[in-house]
């Protein structure tokens, strides 16, 4: 079959790839004390390390969904994504507010890649 | 064209195909009195009669969306998670709070899956 | 690299086609004192114009999210969406309700398309 699926939890895959497609599940910081652009960054870098072992980079992201939990905290996470993201590659991306798994908890993130 | 659209309401389709990968609209549970866990069961079942008229089933899951109106029902959001999901097979996935259709509901859950 | 990308903006592109799947960026309305109809009519001309840009048009649709402020909007969203939409062409849609970049947003919508 087709499909891999990369760092296991009990519960989900942190990546699965599909033919030329990666799918990422929700990433989330592990510091939960660190403001938005601490937990951005975090997520960030985790996101580098997943696309590297699902054999892609983050010059090819398609899409982002961003799930943050207040809208106070929006110019801390595009701090975060103006210096990670790579200006010539920009994906679709979408940011709406909801309450995360935990109240410390700023910024989710699940995105989507090609090969 | 390559699209098939499966079990048609008067607004979306319930499964759509596109080539080899399958996408399943937002599925809430038909009994709303149920608690947390029997509506993820009914959406489960439902869920793997939809992959079935897709053409595929859940071991070939690759993105699960959900959305809980109560992080206090995640627990047994995931106990009915355990008991359905293929383990050798996890997808990627994201949980996030959001209020649904109606305050009776306690979960939905968007999926794509690989035929 | 078989990506590309349409209408870039600072931060994110409105529209990125990888093979032959096109992923558009969450889409809001420009007029944000328009009512949830009037919003939504906005955000549905502008789909049509990202589709064409990336090849394609609404009789591919294969995935809708729509994340509406209030659920007392779904009827003005549903008005909105039921004149626009092609029936022969349903795409797998979830709604649900969030809070969004501004409180005078009414609904926003990020979707999928075959090409």
């Amino acid at each position: 079959m087709n499909i891999k699926r990369h760092e296991l939890t009990a519960r989900y895959a942190q990546a699965v790839t599909h033919d030329n497609t990666v799918y990422l599940a929700g990433q989330i910081a592990d510091d939960w004390d660190k403001d938005i652009t601490g937990q951005a960054n975090e997520i960030f870098a985790r996101i580098d390390i997943l696309l590297a072992k699902a054999g892609t980079d983050k010059k090819k992201l398609l899409t982002m969904t961003c799930w943050i939990n207040d809208f106070s905290n929006y110019t801390g996470f595009n701090q975060a994504y103006d210096a990670w993201i790579d200006a010539e590659n920009l994906p679709a991306r979408a940011t709406v507010r909801a309450e995360l798994l935990d109240p410390k908890l700023h910024i989710e993130i699940m995105l989507t890649a090609a090969k």
